[in-house]
This record gives C-alpha cells, sequence and structure tokens, in this order.
C-alpha cells in the first residue's frame, strides 16, 4: 500500500490570517513544544484572497506559507471556496443558494454556493487553479484540500434546469422517468422535462414530515439526492482539475463526515486520492459508533485515511459541550488510527477570538498559553506519535467481515413512507456494528458493489434498495460458502424505490428460503419477545416480519400476539454458505445469540479471543502487526492474558500478566 | 328511505392504470373469489386523460370500464380532478395554491388547485362533463365520486379577491363588517372592501399559536373557514351540474374526513346525494370515536352512508402502522355498517409498486397472490356480505339522543384565545358521546338546526357559538319536554364571535338557571374535585365554571380551591324539560353519573339493557331489525341474555344462553 | 424626588370607542363606585382618528375627553401609533415590517410598522403633534404614552439600508466593521458598506438554532439588537418632540415589558419622564422573579414608576389562564408599590365583545355588572389606595444591593455559540436575585455604568461582556471597599463579541486573583457538587469553571469527576473590598452560602433581621417610611416580631405580637 505521507501528519486547522504577525511567531514556537509537524491553511480566506471580481492578493498566504515551510510543516492547502466572499454574493445573487422553503438566500453563513452556479464554478476554478500554479510545486504543500465539509442543498431555478439535464441524461426518455418514479401514482405523468420540479417545499414536500425533506415521490427524492451529490461531485472534480494542470502528483482530499447523509462518499471516494473526515462525537456517542463511522471513513476506499478535524477539548455547537475528559482525547485519537487513519488533526490550533466557533477547543487556547491541560496532552501525543512516525503508517486494517453501507438504501429508507418512523438508516446499521465492535471483530464498511469474497461474512442490515447485479453478486458470494446476515426491510425495492413484486424480501427471498407476507409496525411502547430454540428470549421492536419458511429453518420464534410461533429469524442453507434472516430489531441480547451463529458458521476471528470489554483492533505491517488495546469504559480492565508479554510501543514495557487497564488507557502491542 | 344501490358495494380503489393489462385478468379473477363488486376507478387520472390543454384519451378509461362492466361491478367513476396535471401547473401558475405562510406552490403532491381559480374552475367541469358525457349512461356506472377528500386552504392574491367578494355579499355594508370583526378593537377598521387581507401568516396570524391558522380576530379567520368551506364546495357544485347535463340520475358523492376540521360537512351534505368517508383509525384511536365518526357521517343526511376507504390492513402515513389484527377489520366492517353504512369499500384493490402509499395495505399485496391472511379476512367478508345484500340495506339508524356537532364552534372554539389551550372540540364532543357509547344508547351526530323534536335527548358540549335562532329552537325544545345537557364554554359568542353580554352561558342562561361568573383554566397538573349529592366525587380539569344558581339546583359542587362548595354541575326544571349544565370537564366516573341522571330522565332506551362492554347497535328495517353485536375488548364478553336464542345472520346459528363473544367477534341478530 | 402625579393612579386602558354611549354612562358610574380615577385612552384607535391619508377625525375622541375630564380623570393618553391604519398598508405596503424568514408582511396584527419607514414616521409623527396641540393643555391629560409596547424586529430593504448608515457612524471604517465582528473567520470580509446584510434567516442565521434569530456571527446579531432598539427609540422621540412641540411639561413614557429582550431599556429610560410597564406573571411565575422585574423597571431610572398594565383577575393568551385567587390581585398590586409604583392601572377597565382579547380579564366582566368578585376587590382596593394617596407617593425604596442587568451581555450571552444552551440570562440573574429577596434585602437593578458607590455590594452574574471602562469602574468600587460577586461566564468578551485573550475572566481576573482555564458542560442529566470548607454540600449544573487560584482564596471545592479538588467558589481581597467568584450554576443552598458570607463582609442589612418566609420591602419617605408585609406562600406566617405594636395603614390596627399573616395578606406599617 502507497502511504500518503512520510510521517503521521500531526497538526491542524491554522488561521494565522485572524491574527498578527507577532502572534505567529508565537504560535511556531509552541507547537514546536508539542511536535505539531502540520498546518491545514487557507480554509476560508477565499474574501482576502481575492478582495474582488479581477485582483488577488497572496501576499499574506505567501508569508504564512515561507513561514510554515521554513519550519518543514506538512501543509494541508485548503482552496477556501467553502464561504463565498460578500462582494460576489452581492454582484451574483445568483451564486447564492435558494433553501428547501424556496427562500433565496443573501449573503452570510459558508457552505453557501448554488453547486450549479456558473459564476461560482468560474470563480472557484479559476482560485483552485491561481493556488496549484503558485505553490503546487512547493514540497511542503503536502496534500490539497478542497472546499469544506461539502454539504447542503440548492433549490434554486438554475439547479431545476441543471436536475432536468441531469435526469435526461439518466432516463433519455419520459416513458422511462414517469415509469421509475411511478408517476402513474397521483396523476404525476411528466410530459415535457420542463415540467420537472424540484423536490422541495414548494413541490412535493410533505409538511410536518417525520423526516426533512420528505416528499410524496420517494423516487424523486432519491434522484435529487443523487444529482445534488453528483452536482457537487462535480465542484470537486472541477477544482481538482484546475489544480491537476499545475500540480500532476499531491494527493488531493476533501474532508468528509462519517455518515453524513447528503453525499454518496462511496461515489466520491472514487475522486479523492485520500479519505479524510471531521470526527466530532458528543458527550454520550457510543464509542462503537465513533468506530463504525472510522471503519466506514477508511472503507471508503479501503485505505488509510487522515483524521482532519478533531476538537482537542470541547466544540461549541453541541448543546452540551463538554470537555474531554484527561486521556480521552489521547485515546480517541488512537481509536481513530487503529481503524486506519494516518494524520491526526485538530480543527484548531488557536481559539478565534470572536464568530460562532470561538468557543470551539483549540491547541493554544485563549489565554495563549502552552501551560494548560489541554496542551500538555496535545504535546505528550505529539511526542507518541513522533516516535510512531515510522512504525504505523503503511499498516493496514484486515477485516473478515464486511458490513453494507449505502447511500441510496439511507435516502430510500428514510424517505418512504411507513412501515413505522422509528427505522433511521444509521442507527440500523450500528445496532448489528456493535456486536463486531464488542466483540473485537475487525470489519470494513463497505458498498453494495464490493468485492465481497473478500470477506468471511456479510452483513447486510435493512437491505431495503437492492440495486441492478446485487442479488447476482449476493448469490454468489453465498453460493460459494459466504455468510450473510440480512434482515427486515431488505429486498424490498429497486433502484427506483419502486417495489420487487412477488413478495418480500424480492430478489433476497430464494437465497433466504422466506417469504415475509406482512410487516407489523409496533409503537415505541410496544415490544414482541422472540423465543430461540434454546428456550433463551429477547425483546423485539420498530418491526415484526410475518414470515413463512420456504427452504429455511427457524431459530426463533414470536412468543406473543397473534403471530406467536410465527419464525422471526431464520437460517437457510444456500449453496456453500448460509443466509440469516432477522424478522424483527432485536435487543443486545438478541441481536448477539444470532450474529455470534452467524460468525461462528464464518469463522470469523476476533483480534482477540476475549477483550473483556476493551477495544482491540489490528494494524498489519509487512512484517509486523499491532495491537491496538484501548479502554473505553468506565472501569479499570484487564488485559487479555494472551497479551502478556508483548511490547506496548507507548511506555516501552512488556505487558505484565493480570494487568489493568484505566479508562482511556491505551497500549500498542507489537505482535 | 331510498336506498342508493341494489347491494352492498364491496370493492374499492382500483388503478389498474398503474399496472400491465396483464395483471388486469388476474385482478378479476382474485377479486371474484373475494366477492368484490364494485371498483373506485379514475381517482387521480386527470394527467393520462387530459394529457394537454386541448386533448383528451379516454383509451384506456374505455378499457377499463368495459371490463368491470362486463364483470357487473358497480363501478363508482371518480372525475380525477383532486390532483392538476403538470402540464397545467407549468402553464397556468396560478392554479396551484399559495400556503399559509404565503408561498405561492410548484407543481407537486395532491389537492393542490386554487379553489378560486378559473383555470381550474374551466378545466375541472369540463373534464366532469366529459366524462358524464362519455360514461353517464353506462348502466354500471353506479355513483361519481366528485374529486377526493377536498381539503386545505388557499391564500392567494385570487381568493383575497374572491374572499372580498364573498364578503361584500354577507355584510353588506363595510360598517357591518366592521362590527362583526370587532375591528375597533385594535384599530383594524376597513374603509375600503380592498384593505381586506387573508388570515395567514403574513397578515393577522399568530407566531408559533397554539392552534395552527389562529389569527389575531378570530371573527376573520372563522369567516375565511366558511369562504373556504363555500368555495370547495362551490367546486363540487360545479363539477355536480356538469354530470348532472349528462346524467340526472345517478348518485354523486365525495369522500369524506370524519371529523375534519376544514370544511362545514353538514353545508356540504345538502349538496351530495349520499355521503361517503375515509376511516382510517390508527393503532390506539379508541373504539368510541370511531363510532361517533360514523355517527357523524350517518347525521349528516341522516341516511345510510358509503364507507368508502378503509384499508383492509395496515397505512403508510401513520407514525406506527400497525396491521390490522385477525378478525379485527371484519369487526372494524360491520361496526361501520351497524352505524350506517351500506357499502364497504378499501383503499385499494392491489398495492402500488411506487410512490408515497406503497406500504399502504390492500387486497392484493406485493406478493401478487389471494394467498394471504388478509385476503381471506377480505374474502370471508365478502362472502358475508353477499348473503347481507338483501337484508341490511334499507334498514335504518334511530336513535333517541342526538349531539349536536357544528364546524362553526369547531372554528370558533380552536380559534379563541384562552381560557385554555386544552380545549379541542372533537375530543370535547367524545367525551360526551363515549357515555352513550358504553351504555348502548343509539347517537345521530345533529347539526345546529336539525329537527331537536325527533330526539328524547339532545347533549351540547361546549356550545361556544349560538347562532340566531338557535335559543329560541332549544328553548322550544326543552319547554316541549325534552333533556338537554350542556356544560362549560357554552353560549359565549354570536355567529361572528362577538360574546354575548349580561353574564354566561349568554341565550341559554335564563334557560339553564345560572349565571357563570367567572371561568378559571387548569394547568395540565392542576385539578379540582366535584362532590355530588350522594357524597361520590370525580376529579375535573381544564376549565372550571364559577357559578351562581339562579333557579336550578346543584347536582354537585366543587371541593377544593377558593370555590369550594359552588356549584359544579346543575339542573333546571325548565316547561316540561330540564336542563342539565356541567361546569367542569369531568373524568369519565362524573360525566357518566349526570348523563346517567339525564338519559333517566329523558326515558332514552338502551339497545341493550346491559352490554357487558359489548359495543351493540341496532338498525331497524320496515320488517325486521337488527342487532349488532361486537366485542371491541381485550376479553372474551358475555352476550346480554336478552339474545338468547336470537339467530345470528353471519354463523346461522342461535346464540346460546350464557355465550361468549371473543375479540372482534361479531354477531348481527334478527330481532 | 418629584412626584410625577398628584395622587396614586387608578384605573386603566379604556376603550369606550368599542361601545355605545349608553354604555359610557354606566362605566363612569361603575368605576366611580370603585374609586377609578384615571383612565388609559386613545391606545389603538389610529384607523378611526385618521380614516384617510388626509382626513383626521377627533370628534369621539374629543367627546370621550370630555367626559372624563368633567369626572376629573387623570387621563393617560396614547398616540395611538401601535398599529397601522389597514388604508395606510395598502396604498404604502414598504410601511409594514418584513420578518426574519424575509417574509413582507401584509396587513394585520399590531406593533407592525417598519421603525425605518419614512412614511410611518412621518405620519406618526404628525399624529402625535396633532393630538398634542389639540389636547396638550387639557389639565386632564396627565400622561402622555406612545405607542404601545415597543417590540419585535424588521428586515425590510429599507432596515438594511438604514443599518448600514447606523455602521458607518458607529465604524467609521470597514476596518474597524471588520476587525469588531472578526470577518476573517469564515472569509466575511465586507468591502463595501452595501456588503453588509441583515442578519436573517436569509443572511447568516442559523436554522433550528437553540435561540431564536442566532447567527453565525454574534457581534453582528449584537449590533443589529442595538440598531433596532435605537431604531424604535428614535420612532419614541421623534414623537415626543412633535408632543413637545405644543405641551411642555406633561410627562411622557411608553410601557414596557420587564426583561423583554428586545430593547436596551437602560438607554430607552434616559428619554423618558416617567418609566411604566405591564406585568403579566403566569400561574406559576415564582414572585421573587415578579418583584426582580418590578426592581429593575423601578431601577431604570432609579425612581418610582408606573403600573400601566396588569389583569384584575386573568389573561388569554397564556396556555393556561388561571383566574387571579382571592386577594391575590391585590397583593400583586401592593407588592408592585412596595417595589416602587405609584399607579395601579388595568387592562382592562371593561371586556371587549371581540378580537383576540376578549377573554382577557377587565374591571367590568361580559356580564357588565359590578356584582363580581372582581369588581368587589377593585373597589376595595381603590378605596384603599384613595387613603395611601397622600402617603405612598413620593417615597422612595432605598437599597443596599446592586444587581446588574445588562442588555448587550443579554443578547451576547444568548446569541453565542456554546458552551451550553442552558444559559438564559433573565433565569441566570434570577437565580442570584431570589436570595435577596428571600432574605428581604432591598435590591436594585442597575445598569453597567450605574454609579456602584451607592451600594455596598454589588452582584454582576454572568457578566459575559465587559464593556470599555467598566473594569476601571468595578476595580475602583472593589479597591474602595466594595463587595462584588460575579460568576461563571464573566468577563469573557468585550463589546463585540470579541474574546479577552489572556484567560478567563479576562479583565475581572486580576481583581478575582483566578485563572479560569476551561469552562466544562454539563447535559441537563449530570451534575457536579462543590464541597465547603465547613464541609456542607451543594449541586453545581449547567457549567463548572476548572480554575486556578492567583491570590484568591477557596470557599469551596468540586467533590467529583478529574477536577475534584480544585476550587469552585473563590474570594479574594482587592483594595478594601472583596470579589466574590462563584464558577458553577449551583443549587439554592449553596448559592445562599455565599451569598450570605458576601452579605455579611458587606454589611448588608436586610429590611427585617427574620421575615419568616414573608416578602418585607421598606419605601422611605422624608419624615416617614413604610414596611409592606406581604405573604405569598401556600400557608399563614408570623409577622415578625419587631413589627408588633407597628400600625397597619389598610387596617388601621396595630400589628399584635405573634400575629399571623395569611397567604396574599398585606400589611403597610409606619415606622
Amino acid at each position: 500500500m502507497k502511504r500518503p505521507f512520510k510521517r503521521i501528519l500531526y497538526g491542524g486547522d491554522y488561521n494565522p490570517n485572524q491574527w498578527g504577525k507577532e502572534v505567529w511567531k508565537e504560535d511556531m514556537r509552541i507547537f514546536k513544544d508539542a511536535r505539531i509537524n502540520s498546518a491545514t491553511i487557507n480554509v476560508f480566506s477565499w474574501a482576502k484572497i481575492q478582495p474582488s471580481e479581477d485582483t488577488y492578493n497572496f501576499t499574506e498566504l505567501d508569508e504564512v506559507i515561507a513561514m510554515l515551510s521554513q519550519e518543514n510543516y506538512d501543509i494541508v492547502l485548503a482552496t477556501s471556496t467553502a464561504a463565498l466572499p460578500a462582494w460576489m454574493v452581492k454582484r451574483y445573487p445568483e451564486v447564492a443558494r435558494t433553501d428547501y422553503e424556496g427562500r433565496h438566500h443573501k449573503f452570510g453563513q459558508r457552505h453557501n454556493a448554488c453547486p450549479n452556479s456558473l459564476v461560482f464554478q468560474k470563480f472557484a476554478s479559476r482560485l483552485a487553479g491561481k493556488l496549484a500554479e503558485r505553490y503546487g510545486n512547493n514540497p511542503h504543500v503536502t496534500c490539497w484540500h478542497i472546499s469544506n465539509e461539502y454539504g447542503g442543498e440548492c433549490y434554486c431555478e438554475n439547479c431545476e434546469k441543471a436536475f432536468r439535464v441531469w435526469l435526461r441524461e439518466k432516463y433519455q426518455t419520459l416513458d422511462e422517468l414517469n415509469k421509475a418514479w411511478n408517476t402513474e401514482f397521483w396523476g404525476h405523468t411528466i410530459y415535457d422535462w420542463d415540467e420537472v420540479v424540484l423536490p422541495d417545499a414548494l413541490g412535493d414536500g410533505i409538511e410536518d414530515a417525520a423526516e426533512p425533506h420528505m416528499t410524496a415521490f420517494a423516487g424523486l427524492s432519491i434522484d435529487y439526492c443523487r444529482f445534488n451529490s453528483d452536482g457537487m461531485l462535480n465542484n470537486f472534480k472541477m477544482e481538482k482539475e484546475a489544480i491537476r494542470k499545475f500540480d500532476k502528483e499531491t494527493p488531493i482530499t476533501t474532508n468528509m463526515m462519517g455518515t453524513f447523509k447528503g453525499l454518496d462518499y462511496f461515489k466520491w471516494a472514487k475522486e479523492m486520492d485520500v479519505i479524510s473526515w471531521d470526527n466530532y462525537p458528543s458527550y454520550n456517542t457510543p464509542w462503537s459508533l465513533v468506530a463504525m463511522k472510522h471503519d466506514l471513513m477508511r472503507g471508503l476506499k479501503d485505505q488509510p485515511f487522515m483524521l482532519m478535524e478533531q476538537t482537542p477539548s470541547q466544540q461549541n455547537w453541541q448543546p452540551y459541550n463538554s470537555l474531554k475528559r484527561p486521556g480521552q482525547m489521547r485515546a480517541q485519537s488512537y481509536q481513530t488510527m487503529a481503524h486506519g487513519a494516518d494524520t491526526i488533526q485538530f480543527f484548531q490550533l488557536r481559539r478565534s477570538v470572536g464568530g460562532c466557533e470561538k468557543f470551539h477547543g483549540a491547541v493554544i487556547a485563549h489565554a495563549g498559553t502552552e501551560n494548560t491541560r489541554v496542551f500538555r496532552e496535545v504535546k505528550q501525543l505529539g511526542e507518541e506519535l513522533e516516535k510512531l512516525s515510522n512504525v504505523i503508517p503503511g499498516t493496514v486494517n484486515e477485516a473478515e467481515v464486511g458490513v453494507i453501507f449505502d447511500w441510496d438504501n439511507y435516502w430510500a429508507l428514510e424517505y418512504t413512507s411507513g412501515p413505522s418512523i422509528s427505522l433511521k438508516y444509521v442507527d440500523q446499521i450500528h445496532r448489528y456494528y456493535r456486536y463486531f465492535y464488542d466483540h473485537n471483530m475487525g470489519v470494513t464498511m463497505i458498498p453494495v458493489d464490493a468485492d465481497f469474497s473478500k470477506y468471511k461474512m456479510i452483513v447486510a442490515p435493512v437491505l431495503y434498495m437492492v440495486k441492478p447485479g446485487m442479488k447476482e453478486a449476493l448469490e454468489k458470494y453465498v453460493k460459494n460458502g459466504g455468510i450473510l446476515v440480512t434482515t427486515y426491510m431488505s429486498g424490498i425495492v429497486g433502484e427506483s424505490d419502486n417495489v420487487y413484486l412477488g413478495g418480500y424480501p424480492g430478489p433476497l427471498k430464494e437465497m433466504a428460503g422466506i417469504w415475509v407476507e406482512e410487516i407489523d409496525a409496533l409503537a415505541p411502547e410496544q415490544y414482541n419477545i422472540v423465543t430461540f430454540k434454546d428456550g433463551s428470549q429477547s425483546k423485539c421492536k420498530i418491526v415484526c416480519d410475518l414470515m413463512h419458511l420456504e427452504g429455511a429453518e427457524a431459530l426463533g420464534e414470536y412468543a406473543e400476539d397473534f403471530y406467536a410461533g410465527m419464525p422471526a429469524v431464520t437460517r437457510h442453507d444456500y449453496g456453500k454458505g448460509k443466509l440469516y434472516y432477522i424478522g424483527s430489531c432485536m435487543e443486545v441480547v438478541g441481536t448477539d445469540k444470532i450474529l455470534s451463529m452467524a460468525a461462528e458458521d464464518a469463522r470469523v476471528n476476533p483480534v482477540a479471543e476475549n477483550g473483556n470489554g476493551l477495544e482491540i483492533v489490528k494494524r498489519n505491517g509487512e512484517e509486523k502487526s499491532f495491537y491496538f488495546v484501548m479502554n473505553f469504559k468506565d472501569e479499570d480492565l484487564k488485559i487479555p492474558e494472551e497479551f502478556a508479554g508483548k511490547m506496548d510501543l507507548l511506555s516501552g514495557n512488556a505487558v505484565e500478566k493480570g494487568e489493568m487497564l484505566p479508562k482511556f488507557g491505551v497500549k500498542i502491542l507489537e505482535e
């Protein structure tokens, strides 16, 4: 595997433009003390660099880059196009967005450009080109960072026209379009491409819907999501091309946001040289969910990634911005690295004095001193990472389990009306991912078109939309001995959200050996119970499939209600493999029961036989492998016996037999 | 009583236009198996029938109607005008609506035409006429179904102008208008009709109001409701007239929605030949509320009605779309029939593949087979209804109790500011209706201008608005021996929401023999207690009238707070009758106590002396009468002794002494 | 102190324009019975007085004023400019407002004029002038009442232009503006004044923000608040000037709303001759909060004020409009007077028949009679006030404690993003004010530029923004022996919401003798515990400062979490005085502990040594002083022994030893 960087980048967002020069010098001194070796710059400087339509002024940026180069920083150079200059919105009002409510915006906020605005496209690519021309051959510019946290939607007339072009390209004929969206329903037949209207609050939007931006036609909404994702991706590619005219090699990225709903990151990943993302858990986010997001970000290209942003301490935009506890930032950083990161970057290096992020944590606090707890923790980590710089990068995560994550499914499941508003995509995926996290089994989050043969076991929760080719690919996988786990709300619709007729789970029906006749939805105060063959039980909620065996065997049955005795969980031998089907959303005990049976069938090897509650993740190098052993629980936990005697890279000491690891303790053990 | 149809229509919404012809044949086969004899067609086909301004294409509809005619269906033929074609909105943007927020809508959704749009009016009536001309003399076209679930509002400029015309007609002079709306308050005097503004968020709307669309002037808002209801009714009448040019006889209906707030259904009923409605209870809707809605729908014309839509199983648009339990659909259908339905129709006959209702239950599931629980239940019911077809239609419900339901009161009570946001009209009416439901006493929901003399007892809860003539009519009723029950929040305002001066309950004060000096409002965590003469007690909430006896006797007194000892419930002899006044919103025990006294005074005869918790309803024929005995409780219940020996039309067996009826069990007993 | 009025005004809003003349006569008779001597008229009569652009018609107003003059009323004459006439909005649509969502409003509601509309300004000042010309020399016109409850915002283009002018005047250069708003953050640099955009939902607004109208740039939002407050104040001054052309002497006021967020009342107070306000607590508002608002209103000018509005009984616009309990209105009126009111006025004198306030309590109910509980209580109070009229006015409240209240802080604290959405300004101030209320220590709510030397103790909770000069003023105060109490979230930003660098609490750091290194935010379910030196403890919530002693002593330490053992509360000797710093939001027991130490240090004298739970407030006259002793608790409370033998002005009896005061009981004791 090609390493994108020569060392572990350690640093983060740096905005010297917000400060006087005397501060810059102090910054260099303090950062060096913390072993910071990288800075992400120029993220929001468009207005400064281009003060008017025909004027560019790189004076300050030249100075910043010169200083950082002299200090031998790895510079992550942003293109600054994530926030429009005020003058541009004033002069070209169409460059701003129109929101879902149909309101055209004025100047303000960030991430505010209409992705289909020719004005934006012209100025953004021109700026990216100018930056590449000027700085592209600076060896300290280690990575390009296009725009920032792409996201949001635009519903302006210009986007409406672009949507029609996109649709025409996709469907070729109106007949195909009408069929795809099933416009016969509610008499929505389109006779002219110009009759297509964006799915906003003034079009097909459903007022007070359970999910934001739901419409009467999920097929239309899903196509809009694809169009919007593609449109922003075009913006990215446009800037990338402008850079590539002058800089052929430096890796190009943009910072992603985990399970962010708006963009099809798997599609984006194909255009990116390296994945980077911003990790901002809340005080009560489960650590398994954080891990899942890392595994998703790594899975996008199945390659190590950059942690572009995390806060050294607290945030500002959450309702309750708790401090990271002592050791938490360090443990969280190692968790990130364990799951595939080769960089640790903060937002931000110095806390700003004004604007809405002034209470966002930073390496240098408002106090302006290195004499803070947060700085000391940053420094400790910097010293450690310096030692790991030639050890960890280049090693890889190798997972035996693939969990499917798919943005089309995300959109389709959440935009469909019925059977229950409690079905949220990320929550559903996480309910199954968690099992592997708890059992120290490596997972890669994979796309629907992954090479399944790489995995002993594939988990595809709520695989609601089954796109062309997928039935065949999954059948081939199972026939060849793969273990596939899927659940309720799978195999329901095709790529345009039209239902597969002939009984659920549609294309998966034969392979699953079942027929789901009905889907009951339970209100939050309701539940059923699944009884397994051994008599053990688990509550189940949200939805209950009423299914019939057509070749499969029942592993559990419902214990309550009129469908008591009907199968709730099944297993079907198919070719050399097996398909597990979970018919209701069970509590942890039930989910664990089924997944442990499946994992046993698949002979999945945990990274450690019994982690005692510790998170244990392995990265494999060509010669050596490393176990990241981390404690995210509230009590001291025993390091598994099997690790006794192994060397800890961080402390330099071997693990003792019976050694305990305290909360937020971390060991990196060499195999 | 004239029977609108020769048999019990059994079928529902059918959209073969969404399917290939091979499916049509399969449909016919399967429907026949279920004894389906009716189909509602063409509900959302405007775009297909009229693909452009001057083109009409009836080819497919001809085929559908030919097929159904050949199969001897009773066709309910819709006019398709409930959803605008896309091309029409593109060509005539003004045909779409402007919402309460002032946003003009683009193409999308359904029920989307501005009721005052001349474009809509022209095209809609032309379409209705063309359909009648083409199909009106087909003997299988048994019923016309205009538009669909009329509702919603439009606040466009065109509607504003129409509102001014409507007001001018109503008030004649601006002096009258200003007086009606009491515009002296807050200096709202109108000097020119053109100064009148619609009551939307940009006009007199109250931001973040407890009730949607509240304004500073309830009189204005109520007039807008009347205007909007009239405007849509005009749309209905316009289509009806267009049909009547070609078809003089076939009954014409539109499907209503129970206690839907937006339209004055009593006014609409006068223009409809037969009432039809769509019954969609949630998993936790009280059965008594469902029954009340049936009694309201029957009450609209005091005639049997059509159940135009119900789901065979689940819905899609509720938060949690539970399955109907085995037997539930059947029991619910008989409940509907018991309360006056002569048809049982489903939405829909075949589940659609796409669009927002694809998870809405249907007779034929996505599996496409008759081998489903739902289908078997539909078929069983079909077989039973076939046997009842010459028995039940033509029989009538005869109630001794009238409960007043009035849309003006609905609007006025919910648009008034104070004394409590907890006062919701339907909830309030249901609190009193429930007593009669629980005690198997037949109720008709009646308008304020009903012939009261038909009822032994009239219940008028929260009769907030007392319109001209009503005082006299009620006084006459009571003088002649009627028993009238009314409550807090009665007799407060006249038809323009201006208060009757001289003390509450205004025009009812003399008849009630009380004076309500003050109205206390209780927060949700607060309550008072009513102590009755026999020492028994009931909690009471929401509002407490502080009243003085002026001839009435106190039946109960408050036990708490500074008004402890003041009367809370009174009875007044007036002429040969009595007026009961309930001064606070009591819990069940208190409501039951008073209503049972009143019912005894009125000599109301329950359909069964003691129903043991069963719902028992009677329909009377010219020769025979029928008891519908139904169990909607969670336990088996004993059929009253008095029914022992009576023949059950469904099973063909006589009721045995001590026989139990399980949940969702039904018997139709011949008297 | 100059007394604005010769007697205690007793009366309130009177709208004879809504009634026929026969009612006027009846009003006069009934009001006289209640000892009403004042009426506030013409509040919403613009449409009637000026029926069209060039026509004025004072006929009715002449009659009203003639009648009231003849009856020797003190007339509070409003200018009627708080609600636009319909014709004006029709003719000049720009006179209406554009809301935060960017929607321009039509005619409707009240408080609806764009403050920067030249049309409004022209017509409003012309009307005020005409009224003054006509009635200004009528000796019965005792007070001018401009507009009504000023408030709300306008975001129209016209306001946008005015905002730019306001900014230009304030900042002079764009460099200063950019620096003030820290526009380098997110690249918001402004190069032309015309690029400035109002901070609404279409500009920098944050969607679904925790606080309404939050934006990405608090500095911009705060400036908009200042601008909007100034703009409305200009409207006030403009009308005032128009009046002063014809009437040089009659006091001019407008009715305020306690802690209303929208306007900087301290700035307004400078332009007002006398403060008046509208007091509308809810059924569950703490009495201490009501008292605090009174002390704020009195503090605005440090002078007695007018109670312009309260309801004799219930309101209409609260969710649950409870009745005032017997004696409550009287006790509440005396509480108002105790804290500095010299008038007691109601909204309103006669309950209106229509419009959204028809259920708002009034002296004359809809029954139209004086035979009501409410009227009897009004009359009793009237009789009592008549006796006090030459006793109370002219006496003053003299407080030893000053609590700082500052609208800039209000805006800044609530518009900042982080650390916790639970920090609400009024709630925070009240948490500290409550201590003094409970301990009968007189408080004046003071502005940041008050003469601190008048107070033994200054409490400055959440003094988030420290404006120029304040550091010096507070340091001088403490150096000279003052006791200053401040808390978490103090000393953070300067006047433009930019952070003071060098460590929190910024300019207060030296004086406090501490350094706050970090601020932890606790979710609602979390808490820490403070342990005081004596071992007692108090829970603390919302935020926890992690601080270091730099000269101060710790009075309490955290007991939990990783900062257990760190100081939570400190005291620092500074010059002859002391600064108390409270680092977390403690429960009552902790707050009381600290404030009692501080009060002891400051030698604050309670009005009564031990009030036994009674509220006791003192007004001092030149010769005599008066104790208002009031019971707002749910049980009878013992009057302190020290008052035994003192004469009660209300009953005419001396207090007996051990005498109990029932709930809502009041005594006014002469010293």
